[in-house]
């Protein structure tokens, strides 16, 4: 069940099938592909408007991304969304010309993972631009129907993209139990951290501290609702100290704690920082061994919770922007049409590591 | 709220009081204490079997453990049963002669830790021999008659202390969940992973594989109960290949892994052993900072859970041991009498390394 | 421990300890009374403000509420805040001066539900007001400290006293799981229902609609922010076609349904409306044997959870109370002094069912 | 997605497809049909041994059960087990020979409820035998791999059967949280009841009443290892007597009851025995509209849970039938072969409600 067939052979046939694949190592080249046929429970979707991943910026940048590994050309790209061309014979939740976000994944729904609703543990994930599936950077995918999420009139396409990163802070907050008890401090005021504070707050916590070394993301993580920000040093020595500084900015128990970094450091500071009975969310994935204060954390019965991807957080991501709870706009920072000139600018732009947030195409 | 007063001043009022005081490292000594008034809700129980745990050694030999120190003369002791002498003014469910173990922290029962439930995280938790509160190794203490358990008539008083290890094992599979559905790892055949062993069977953990570096321990291991056992080395390189051993000692996926040592191999074989969505439970903590693969394993949501003590266990242990479902006797390795010269050998025994499991006092 | 004491007796100590005494059916009187000693860890509270309950307008028509039954001379009351003017030896977490808000219930903190946290079903449970024990509609009360919760500048005395009432909601919230993914159904709009309301919207129920049979509630509930009231008959017939108009004005699935009446019909509208594998939760408790549709609804799943008052609720309803997340003070519909005229006409305001929500007391 | 198609049109095949039509009340008949096509996922499946359930015997009797109505000529019966014959292009678990059970209800996968793991609930459910879902009392049928599990040796066809009885007391005992501290009152020794109380023992349940008015059955119960039986009358007036007679039989609080009946009756001693805090789970559903005494039990925070079939049993229950935790073999009463006279006779001894408990044919 793939979404995006091979390279295309032979003829044009009439549509206008191009995607970005990943050839190499910083190459990107915008070439046809093979539709594959819609199945009955599938759909036909022109993407509009798609957002480039920390993932897909690791990809492009060494054909990697943790054990994903790059071997052959592949599409790249999965926060999408657009609008419904074609619809299978069975579908009857959505028509053409709805305008749907897409959730990138598609599991096998036979596995014991799968048949528990833990899907997205499913060994047999086929997920739109993780090697070896192609992704959605393209002028259209076939994607099941029940992975396509209608859009409200004043949710934007581009606001339908957003939903794939928001699902992460969303599932996050899930899994960590986040609610109007919380106190949540938040390690890291990158697209990751940025969207785990947007969800940290629909979902009701009294109080965000955020934490950064960039006083520039510090700012925006003020101004998209943060109650406190903490700079703070790349030093590991510093830990102690500014675990004080942050439970002074909170003036009261952390209660959960996202590490949406993934270092020594960020993750140290979280576990000493967090209550005891409390939990820290491992979201970033920077380092992969660890050296970190574990037992004390532990003994405090602070728990470790990890998280890959989302389940089940499409419906609630578009509830939280249909009714405003959650702005995703100022997320976007730059935009890029769907040229080959525009795909090389725009993840020139995504890996610079300046003040872009999140870069999305307008297709 | 002491159990166990001061040195006893002046003249000797009858009551034989003595107790084991820790004065210095390894300096242990009988010496007489006042017994505290016995309040409404107290009862005062004549000790009369006393196990050894590692934190008493601990303690014995360093004055310290963990962020516990030893800073003034400490009655030493906490794993204890014995009789009633006597019962406060309001105390209903005990009587005079009964027989009963000893849960040996009294909680404050007013901070929000305490009103939700989670009591054994009570900040101003007072604990026996958990400095500066002293401990049980004496011949009477004053207990809060709800935290003193009477003992079925077919329980023994040594047994009856044997609750209090058992409790370790039987709140970290309480947290972690297990059950009939959850294959079992367990990392360490000391005392501490053999309770882990027999509360997960007695959970009704399917399969349980344990690992250690000692084949006896492995062999006590797999006479009381364990499905399997895998000898390890304790290089650090050989961590991918024991984990291969051990999963295909296990045979299906591993659910939960009880860390049951604490070091960074004993972590990175349960973080790399444990299946996805799993949970690596840590309750040793022989090292406070870990060096571990923590990313991979959150990545595939496998959440770390700490233990601290437990709570609420003393009913089900006692049940346990009624029923036959677990037996600790095999546990108890070495026994003593209540002289000078019998807890200097006591604690050297336990303190030596040796083939000692759980050594008792019989006072 | 009691709160208020007996009838005073002898002599005028020169303060003015006078409480609304219930003798008989409909029968207050202001008397005096002795006021308990202070324990260590107790606080004497001026009272200045306290809610009439329904329970309290119950014990006042019938000397009983379900099983409680009033059978020699008690203190009514049990909403209230006040401000301290004595604290005992041991306690630092309150000063004299202080504003606080009273949860009424001393549970015993040694029995197995208070030490696992479910300390509101402690069968030893002191209660305000609750036969035999005095309540608080008195000048001065002697209340554990860690049960008078601190009022921030920005909450008045009033709203703290109607933190018991919320807390209903709050703990029934809490128990259904309401959160940005619930829908919600609530029965019945009297003051229960209400702040159920309050309490679901700040746990982020995304849609609620009420269902009454009276117009004026429901344009009270419709004020305080429901999405959409139905207005529904007294007739048992109805409840198929109201199902349908309630979950059409849903528009979609309804997640948890709340029974604030605890009638048939009000339990068979619950259980036929709410979707597999959702949650009905029963407040009100109108009738004891009910005649209800239970099996369909248990065979889609739908559990029916009991609520017994609430536990661990006041720090989270002062919360709401300050960041405004709630806003009680539109409840409070009546208000009247301390005298003997003023505790009559409350009473009769209170149980005269007209437009009366909340009738509170200024002390 | 049918497993067993229509009536065969046309010649023989070569095949032997013959299943027992029920065409109307009282009307059972053997009749050859069509076998749909094997799809790559499914796998062709010879019966060899099926059980009668009590929902079949209602849709003998009366062509429905519940709001499940026999409108056309279907094929009976869903407890089955029997021998792959051919393998679908993409099974790997399986092979042409293994002994499988057959889990009988086909989820779409594709709604929020099977994303979420609850698909016992999913509205687009095919389920064996349940309208219009032709069962599976025929020699063969089509079904997905992933339903069809694997028997160990020690497992017998018979036992492998009695997989979907026994997953209704595991799905009751996992909703209900039964394990080692559980103490378990069972209203009903019928079928259910009876499996609900291995299931029960199997989860560790350390004490279990099972109550009945049929002597003979609660003998049964007593046999298969209930603690304490006690026979109760019929009369509605004897509920509170009864209560106390069981909560003695049970010697201590019951913290989880399951009513395998359904009755008034059973309900209300179930919700009366039940301790504060504890579930009552409703499994029989002999009556729709219930008169139960609900609010005192809902204010002691006694929930009820409602059970319909079950989701991801089966692995559960091979291992506790291959590990010896479960024995369902004295359950299986009478058998029955598969020829005209065999079916009449089966299923009159099933509906006859003398001292058959489970009826089981051999094909």
């Amino acid at each position: 069940m793939a979404h995006v067939g091979d390279f295309k052979a032979g003829e044009d046939d009439g549509e206008k099938n191009l995607a970005a694949w990943l050839l190499g190592i910083k190459t990107l080249q915008i070439l046809p592909y093979n539709l594959p046929p819609l199945g009955p429970h599938d759909v036909k979707v022109r993407i509009k408007a798609l957002g480039i991943c920390g993932s897909d910026v690791h990809h492009f940048k060494t054909m990697r991304c943790a054990n994903f590994i790059v071997k052959k050309p592949m599409v790249i790209g999965h926060e999408c969304a657009g609008i419904i061309e074609e619809v299978g014979s069975e579908v009857k939740s959505l028509a053409v010309g709805d305008r749907v976000a897409l959730e990138p994944g598609i599991s096998c729904q036979r596995c014991n993972l799968c048949r528990e609703g833990r899907y997205n543990l499913c060994p047999e994930m086929k997920f739109f631009g993780s090697p070896p599936t192609n992704g959605s950077l393209a002028n259209k995918v076939v994607h099941p129907a029940n992975l396509c999420f209608k859009l409200p009139d004043n949710v934007s396409l581009e606001e339908g993209a957003m939903c794939e990163p928001l699902s992460v802070g969303v599932h996050a907050c899930r899994r960590a139990g986040v609610g109007p008890e919380t106190n949540v401090l938040i390690m890291g005021g990158g697209p990751i951290g940025l969207v785990t504070l947007l969800a940290a707050r629909a979902f009701g916590a009294p109080r965000i501290v955020i934490v950064d070394v960039d006083d520039c993301r510090l700012s925006i993580a003020k101004s998209l609702g943060a109650d406190e920000i903490v700079q703070v040093s790349t030093n590991i020595q510093d830990v102690g100290e500014e675990v004080m500084k942050i439970q002074n900015a909170m003036g009261s128990l952390i209660d959960v704690s996202f590490d949406c970094v993934g270092f020594n450091k960020t993750m140290s500071t979280a576990l000493s920082a967090t209550a005891a009975g409390g939990k820290v969310c491992l979201i970033g994935l920077a380092q992969s061994e660890m050296n970190i204060p574990l037992t004390p954390a532990a003994a405090r019965e602070v728990d470790v919770i990890g998280i890959f991807r989302y389940r089940n957080t499409w419906p609630l991501c578009i509830e939280f922007l249909r009714t405003g709870k959650i702005d995703v706009k100022p997320l976007i920072t730059h935009r890029f049409g769907f040229s080959q000139k525009d795909i090389e600018a725009a993840f020139q732009t995504s890996a610079g590591g300046g003040n872009a947030i999140k870069v999305m195409f307008n297709l």
